[in-house]
């Protein structure tokens, strides 16, 4: 059995289970997941009877030939998809939506086409809660991922020469990425020099990495529509002992996450496990974003490693353990691993040395 | 005045045209138009009393400096900025919202928050309207953006040797857009050799530029913000009389689309002219897109020129002309460029020329 097949079972399985009789799903990376199919433009309407495909005749061919094998219908709509949708609601009860997902204005469509004597339901998470364990084929693509993109660091770092600006060494390391193979960068690169890097969001500017001074790097790739993602940071000359020491802290929060990566340990201990030593070393206020989180076909998926989420860790799940600290006016620290939770506890993806790299 | 102090004041006349005591602003290309802000999460809240700016911790700095002058108010929200809002939505009583843009999610959690003698009103497109006529400064920053995309296309092209895949030429145009300034590729670049050009969003893959056969790039920038779009034929050894035929007929087809542009003239006009053209060619049918799409700070803005936007043409609208043919199994055309609709006709942006090329 095709693993779409496997999925749209499992998704019509957890359907029934909220006693709905029609699962509508617009999100692209669901869509992707559910089908194979990989354009921007798709719906699927499973019922019963099995499920369908609607796209626009853009797709007409990369459709068909990417669905393959699932056994799944495709239609292609010379309108809205929307208005290609409706005539097959009729005979619907209770059709669940992404609540968590879909536009108002998809929302409000929707409810405006659906026969008088249906409704819609809250689909909730159910597919992303799917999604968070990956399968063997997806961890292979996202090792992959990963090791594209660690060769791309090095490769962009053997390349980098003083004066360059943080913008050229962004494009350095997109270029390395798509030369080995990556689709695309999963998120715009972060090139963030002395003082942009307490920006944990820094873009890459014009700034010349020159002289001494903090370079954080934050990025990663999509490969074959899987995602990594990786910090390093890199001093350009001799470090003073206060960045050694915001860096050795940070790392030290970052080996102690990882390590308490397993089987059956929710998100938010993960991510208390960080905080509390950056808390040691009075570094807590200057954490301002969570630990980490799930990454797959989308770069940030469930769980969240934050205060909140409890999700129980499970083999096969793949997160990041990013801890960071953040001086105004001064310069931030990240270090950033993609993990695999193991059957027994934790495997690093992430080949690239952590040691704070002096250029 | 800043030009973010008087788009608010647009806002505030559009939002009292359609009596309403507060407008709610989330899409985040929406924020960046009206505060200046350019960070992934915050959401505006306009009143009688001035403009409020929510955002998180990560962009504390980053918020101040980019809305510096412009007036507007910054709070930085430790959990969800919608929990951040609520008591500021107190003694409202008609709040518009993005009813176009919001995520359903989003408008169920300020639905609850409200306080019962408040209800949420459709903003429409109210912003996405004015954002279509472009500024001198965003006029600018758009022929930047223009003619960083097509000089990167040329120092692309002079680094073209026969036997790249197409995703190598992908990864050396991104490259260039990049060296020469642009902050990221506007959208995945299409590189298409051969049958794949017949795709109109093929993605680059693993086929190899080499022989004889068509090559379809579709490539634009972000700079400053700003979007550019443009994408060229190219012909590896000499083209045959279908080949050239087809080109031919498109090249002619976009020159009358650009050639109909003109203040007053609708959307749906400039699109039935490039598809009379196509239709004397007996390529409608082949034909499965829309003629072009505004740009600025989206790649796709407002208007459509495809078979039913009526919105009337004015100067200072940035455009694109890119009408197509694509034959399953054999090839594709496209020729496109950016336009900008001028006070007497238009001007056309894009510098490279429109011959088909051969390599």
């Amino acid at each position: 059995m095709s693993i779409h097949k496997a999925r749209l079972g499992w998704l019509w399985k957890d359907a029934a289970a909220l006693e709905l009789d029609a699962a509508l799903v617009t999100a692209a990376p669901n869509v992707r997941y559910l089908t194979g199919f990989t354009g921007s433009n798709g719906m699927v309407l499973l019922t019963g009877r099995g499920a369908t495909l609607l796209t626009d005749p853009r797709y007409t061919l990369q459709a068909k030939a990417e669905t393959a094998g699932s056994g799944v219908k495709v239609i292609i709509a010379k309108g809205p998809l929307e208005a290609a949708l409706t005539p097959r609601l009729k005979k619907l009860k209770r059709v669940g939506f992404e609540n968590n997902r879909v536009q108002y204005r998809a929302w409000e469509h929707l409810q405006r086409s659906l026969p008088l004597s249906a409704s819609l339901k809250p689909l909730g998470a159910v597919i992303e809660q799917r999604r968070m364990v990956k399968s063997a084929e997806e961890i292979a693509a996202i090792r992959e991922s990963v090791n594209i993109n660690s060769q791309a660091f090095a490769a962009a770092l053997t390349r980098f020469r003083a004066g360059m600006t943080e913008t050229d060494l962004a494009a350095e390391i997109e270029y390395q990425m798509r030369l080995l193979g990556a689709d695309k960068p999963a998120f715009d690169t972060i090139v963030a020099y002395r003082k942009n890097s307490a920006l944990p969001h820094a873009r890459p500017g014009g700034a010349r990495i020159d002289g001494n001074g903090l370079l954080l790097i934050d990025m990663g790739t999509f490969r074959g529509g899987y995602a990594s993602d990786m910090t390093r940071c890199i001093h350009l000359g001799k470090a003073g002992a206060k960045t050694r020491n915001l860096y050795q802290a940070v790392l030290e929060a970052q080996l102690a996450g990882v390590d308490a990566v397993a089987p059956g340990v929710s998100a938010s201990e993960i991510d208390a496990v960080t905080r509390r030593v950056l808390r040691k070393h009075g570094l807590d206020k200057a954490f301002v974003h969570s630990t980490g989180h799930g990454l797959g076909l989308e770069i940030h998926e469930a769980p969240r490693l934050g205060k909140t989420d409890k999700t129980s860790l499970q083999a096969g799940m793949a997160i990041t353990i990013e801890p960071g600290a953040y001086i105004d006016g001064s310069g931030g620290v990240r270090v950033e691993d993609t993990v695999l939770v193991t059957p027994t506890g934790v495997e690093i993806l992430t080949p690239t040395a952590k040691e704070l790299v002096i250029l």
